[in-house]
């Protein structure tokens, strides 16, 4: 523990008073990422399997611990509340998300929550006592791994009836759908609708996400803390094309429809169409680029890419899907291949962070004399949703040259402290609102 | 059956004797195709599962009901012997592979096994009686999929010291041993060195190998068979790039490194490579490509490539490897990744066919008035390598469209019971020899 003060407050301008457990922190974090299916440092935690299984039921135990009341919705969404002295209020929340992509690392999502969790201890040993009430959140499935959705379950509280019914039918690689998914891991008992995971109009005043940069801009200029003031506007596509395969060594070049230099073709496309933006702020990846039968001497009859693309600019992130989608029929009438599917799988607006949460934030960093910058957020985040029924409000973090999504992801015991500082602070000054 | 003559022969000129059973030999090659990971009518049969155990079994059945005897090697080379006049004297061989890469049909090389078994029975009825012994042989995985080494069995047969180290240490991609694979299949029991598998200089006076053509021309030109008179030479080469990885949308476009776009490049580097040789002869497939770690948000830290390369002029073939290699260098520079990976799994020669089996296939087509063509093979087979040990010769038959390696996969009962009797005459005119 860094510092305990010993006497109590009531108002969380008693700065002195916020001490952080960071070890304890720390070593929460190191136990979680070790519910993986992939070897440590590496962590791969895929929604609704038996490690995210595990890894849930070690975070509900961390809320109860902290004298949390924990409830669970349809699809594992858990909420750890914490009642203030007029509960009929909206409340004020905070969380994010625990899974994690294949061979990824064990800092995004997690700091967001066991980090709120410990925000919620350090208010507790202050002596604080909240007006509204508070509630940490670990939402279900912020990444798309398993079903190629992205913020399942942030997306699903903000009231997405098309999520809803998309769930009744989806299934993931292996062809197991969503609902068996879920009902395995204990979820979606006996319900097939799954509406009744919309948050009411009104239930939070305020949420607030404590999460890693994922970018390097805090660590480059030696800044503590970044105040998100919009989240950019995230889109992703899913790309089949269908060509006719054959022997690698009988099908003579004139001859070929080959997918999958269909698919090497439109991702370098990508590329080429964002950088014609012209703005250093539109980004387009291929994660995903799977040949089918995928042997060494078969032509690939079959190709299936995925395409993320990004900006904080939402026209001109379009204008870039836009031409993706001309390059990828182009494509077909050079090489002779069809455009067997080419699916917008989501294509969401920009999400503008709120002024009154902004403001908390900013008093919190100026109190407690850390180093601030405002500032975008580039990666997507559960925050973008719950953007649409909450005033909502973003704390980056440094983490180590900016890595995300890979083993070497990492942020320092002092940069978690300061952060989990600042949310408490937040919470506590939204809380009195 | 088509015809049978009921009276014996002793020279296998007596044309009107051979008596092919088509339908039954479409029965089994539909039997046999039931053996497979994929459904139907895909194939997907892989050495050493289950299904591949199974098939084996199905198939020294059916030797045994010929009459051979059935001898096993250390790796699973299967053959059955149909002991002559002079046993001493060097037998002739035929055969061919029941491995399927995954996704594909259900005539490639099951047509040269099930169909030179077909071919004793035809020379059995007809009474004939060979010199020479004559052997069935069923190679084991003709095909690369498991180990990445294509003619795995008639590699080792052909006395590869560097095949027989290799297979001690290798593992598939589930990381299983290629000698414990082989165990579970029954064979290698006590063996770890494998060059108890090499034929001793002299064991075959000719080999003859029946097979689908897997390209158009036969069908095209309405030729029944096609006689080969050499085989193109193979290579394949494997390819992994490095890069950083990071979150799709946090790492912005100038600070990229991106190993799936480096693999993007190459593989379109194939194609142009190819097309530059000039020549209809050169072909070129990436077959794989692979991304690590594989989600849509996130920017591909590693890629695989493999590379399937050939031409019948083994010089012009290297000139295209070794521009190939050039242009993965240019690229580590052009994107900052790592080229971490570049290896010529196999680079082998042409190998022509044998004047006198030539001449043999040539009489059969004759005496049979069918019509035929000699022609280049640009698949690589079992041939390539029993051709090191061996006077070789292959006999081609019609497939549909040239379709091959895919579920459309297709020859029709007549022309494959043109192959057999083909097949039948040449055997038994070069066992009297
Ligand atoms: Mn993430
Ligand atoms: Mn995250
Ligand atoms: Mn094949
Ligand atoms: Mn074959």
């Amino acid at each position: 523990m860094e510092q305990f003060s010993g006497y109590s407050i009531h108002e969380p301008t008693s700065i002195s008073s916020l001490s952080v457990d960071a070890q304890g922190l720390q070593n929460q974090i190191d136990q979680l990422s070790g519910f993986s299916d992939a070897p440590a440092p590496a962590v791969t935690r895929v929604l609704y399997t038996h490690k995210d299984v595990l890894a849930r039921r070690y975070v509900k135990n961390l809320m109860g611990i902290a004298g949390l009341s924990v409830r669970e919705d349809a699809v594992g969404n858990i909420f750890g509340r914490w009642d203030g002295s007029e509960p009929e209020l909206a409340a004020v929340a905070t969380g994010s998300h625990i899974d994690a992509i294949p061979y990824s690392g064990k800092y995004d999502g997690v700091v967001g929550v066991l980090g709120a969790i410990e925000a919620i201890n350090v208010l507790k040993r202050s002596g604080f006592k909240p007006r509204r009430p508070l509630e940490v959140i670990l939402f279900t499935s912020e990444e798309p791994t398993r079903f190629g959705i992205s913020c399942l379950g942030s997306r699903l509280l903000s009231g997405s009836e098309n999520l809803a019914n998309t769930l009744k039918t989806i299934t993931d690689s292996q062809n197991i759908s969503f609902l068996d998914a879920a009902r395995s891991a204990g979820y979606a008992k006996d319900e097939n609708d799954l509406s009744s995971v919309f948050l009411k109009k009104g239930t939070y005043s305020a949420f607030v996400e404590l999460h890693i940069e994922q970018g390097p801009i805090l660590e480059d200029e030696g800044i503590s803390i970044g105040i998100v003031t919009a989240i950019a506007a995230p889109a992703s596509l899913r790309v089949e094309f269908e060509g006719n395969g054959g022997h690698a060594g009988a099908v003579l070049m004139p001859n070929r429809n080959d997918a999958g230099l269909a698919a090497a073709e439109l991702a370098l496309a990508v590329e080429k169409h964002v950088l014609e933006s012209g703005s250093i702020d539109t980004v387009g990846t291929v994660g995903i680029l799977e040949l089918h039968p995928g042997a060494i001497n078969s032509i690939p009859s079959k190709s299936h890419i995925e395409i993320d693309t990004r900006d904080i600019d939402e026209e001109r992130r379009n204008q870039v899907i836009d031409k993706i989608h001309e390059t990828a029929i182009r494509i077909t009438k050079t090489r002779g291949v069809k455009l067997s599917g080419f699916h917008v799988i989501n294509q969401d607006p920009p999400a503008p962070s709120d002024e009154a949460v902004i403001n908390a934030m900013e008093t919190a960093t100026k109190e407690l004399n850390l180093t601030s910058k405002l500032m975008i957020s580039r990666a997507y985040h559960d925050s973008l949703f719950m953007a649409r029924v909450s005033p909502m409000g973003m704390i980056f973090i440094p983490c180590y040259k900016g890595y995300s999504h890979k083993p070497e992801e990492f942020s320092s015991i002092e940069d978690m402290s300061n952060g989990v500082k600042v949310l408490a602070f937040t919470l506590a000054k939204l809380s009195l609102q």
